[in-house]
């Protein structure tokens, strides 16, 4: 946990806390609605002697089961969490507590609390005379694992990642209506694995009608995955009877509604916190519209199409003093495509 | 020119040859049919003595120019050459006997001349006792200032690279027609860089009916650069009396057809090698239906849209299997923008 002259971490700090990282990754769509968080204990002499992750909710938090891993090898050593540990009484004691009692000298998280009832953590550890610092891969962690967690946190809203495939013309799809396949096959398993790390994969009607996916989470071999995020329909008319999203492979809601806010609201209620929309063209225009995309993934197939249906419809956009700008995060390239993730420039709802 | 272990060139052969490639960038635009090559001239203690570019169609070549500079210090020292060099009579004697009356020890060329008429220069140097090494630097160079003369030596053709402008959903304007300015002024202002390099902009009669474009190389301020390519203006209607493009900035040229092969033949002609395609979206869509399009470079704005005119109109593609397939070269940011590069999977013409 030494500081080095340039302001920077150790090089152990950093392992560690890339360690906790990998932690909460693990566990990214089975902690809804509590926050994906990783723990890695070092004892005193700086090896690592327990590594744990949020457990579904009810469960033991990160702290605790990575100091159950470390037993009496804590004392006297570093906890590294991703989150700063919590406060508060809920379903589980406080995290401060376990902390204390197990005798750790420094706790070193990378990201604060924002939420007011779990929050103060900081302050409760270090009147027990635990060292605490915080902001070791913050911004890792805060594009990463806990992005969407500190954004319910904050917010009380689900956050939701836009995610599409197009050509570099923006088409989804050529004149006669065939679109396989228009992204990588390693965009295409990178998209699944996108997928098992969500609570809810919400899809428009429109394409349920026009594509019959199934909105699982598989591997490219076809297997599902051992998680399945909630696959969400939404849209006024029926949905056919016979659609592979009625399927066994997962739970399925259709929110018979146009109204992005009620989606929102309904998702919420289920404990929902991190949702993929992947389209249609109109159902995403429609999310846009009402600024409720916080996050662009967009895969871009160098191809050209120059006809066919357009990625994204509607978004109630006339004129470019009104186009929606983005600031780009991160630019990649997956099996050939380009891929973009971006943020508004402005958060949306301060439109 | 020493070779290491490794097998790559040492640190002081890749920076002569760097220093020749910038050599060669400096003179690009105004050597066509010529190809644009730089030279660097090592005395024998391997200290830089001469540098030298290709001067317009008539004037001396990369090596004369770059020798003349070192005088008698080029005697047992290297010369680092962009392209293979001519050992030919055409306008100006062969280099290579520039080279070997020089007295250099060594030759190291970046490219081999695909020329059959200029070729064989390496033999002959080799056959003077001169020590000739080639590819140091050979993939910059083939994909940076040779790229477009490489082409017209290999197919007679000019080369045409179609550069466009749109949104990350594809979109070159708003649904009311504004579009000022999707691209950022990095990007708008890299762009005059890239037409100052070339030997023609050509736009379709739409585009100039629409924006009254200028088509000139100009400055972030607006100042014209000291040279200007051949603007071209292809499309069997009439330009207005007053149009900008019309103006004495620089030449224009106005080709009353609608075929692609007749617009490069009357280019061809004119000694043009270097094409920026600029649109708008017909005419890209019929130059990329022909199989015209050499290379693109697509600006993606990180802004979303969802109405408005495509950035690329019918190319005569109706079904995926048909998409025209590329391959991404590079992608960089721009200002914001996401800059991307990309090449034809099949070179055209094999389609
Ligand atoms: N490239 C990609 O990434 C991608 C992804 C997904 C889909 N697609 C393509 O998109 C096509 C389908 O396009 P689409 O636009 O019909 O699909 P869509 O956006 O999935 O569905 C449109 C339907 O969603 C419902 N909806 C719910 N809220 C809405 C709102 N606020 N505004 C408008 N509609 C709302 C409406 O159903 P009701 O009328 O019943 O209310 C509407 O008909 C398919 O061909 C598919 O392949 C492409
Ligand atoms: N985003 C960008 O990068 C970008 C770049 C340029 C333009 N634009 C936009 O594009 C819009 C203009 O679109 P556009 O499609 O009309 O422009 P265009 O492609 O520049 O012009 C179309 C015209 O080009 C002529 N033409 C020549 N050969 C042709 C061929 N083989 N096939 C079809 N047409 C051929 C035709 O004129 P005749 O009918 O007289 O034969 C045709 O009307 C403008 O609003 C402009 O802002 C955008």
């Amino acid at each position: 946990m030494d500081v080095d002259p340039s302001g920077g971490w150790d090089r152990s700090s950093r392992a560690a806390m890339a360690l906790a990282v990998a932690a909460s990754e693990d566990v990214r769509g089975t902690t809804s609605p509590n926050p994906p968080v990783g723990c890695v204990v070092l004892d005193a002499a700086g090896e690592v002697v327990g590594v744990g992750a949020t457990q579904p909710p009810g469960g033991p938090h990160a702290e605790v089961m990575a100091l159950r891993a470390a037993g009496e090898r804590a004392r006297g050593g570093t906890a590294f969490v991703t989150l700063e540990p919590c406060a508060h009484h809920g379903r589980t004691p406080p995290c401060t507590e376990a902390l204390i009692s197990a005798g750790v000298a420094a706790v070193v998280h990378a990201v604060v609390d924002p939420n007011p009832r779990a929050a103060g953590g900081a302050d409760v550890l270090r009147a027990a005379g635990v060292r605490v610092e915080s902001g070791l891969l913050a911004r890792e962690v805060e594009r990463g694992p806990l992005r969407a967690w500190l954004h319910y946190a904050r917010t009380g809203q689900p956050h939701v990642t836009w995610k599409y495939a197009a050509t570099l013309d923006g088409r989804s799809a050529a004149a006669d209506g065939t679109s396989k396949w228009i992204s990588s096959a390693e965009s295409r398993a990178e998209v699944h694995r996108v997928r098992r790390q969500v609570d809810a994969i919400v899809a428009g009607l429109g394409t349920v009608l026009a594509d019959d996916p199934q909105l699982t989470a598989r591997t490219p071999e076809g297997v599902l995955a051992d998680r399945q995020p909630l696959r969400v329909v939404v849209g006024e008319g029926d949905l056919p009877a016979g659609a592979r999203v009625l399927d066994d492979s997962a739970e399925t809601l259709h929110l018979r509604t146009r109204d992005v806010d009620e989606v929102l609201a309904a998702l919420a209620g289920r404990g929902v916190v991190d949702v993929l929309l992947e389209g249609g063209p109109r159902l995403a225009g429609a999310f846009l519209a009402a600024g409720r995309v916080h996050r662009v993934l967009a895969y871009l197939a160098p191809t050209l199409l120059g006809a066919g249906p357009a990625a994204l419809a509607d978004a109630g956009i006339t004129t470019i003093a009104d186009a929606l700008r983005l600031v780009v995060e991160d630019v990649t390239t997956s099996g050939g495509d380009v891929r973009i993730s971006a943020v508004p420039a402005a958060p949306p709802g301060s439109r």
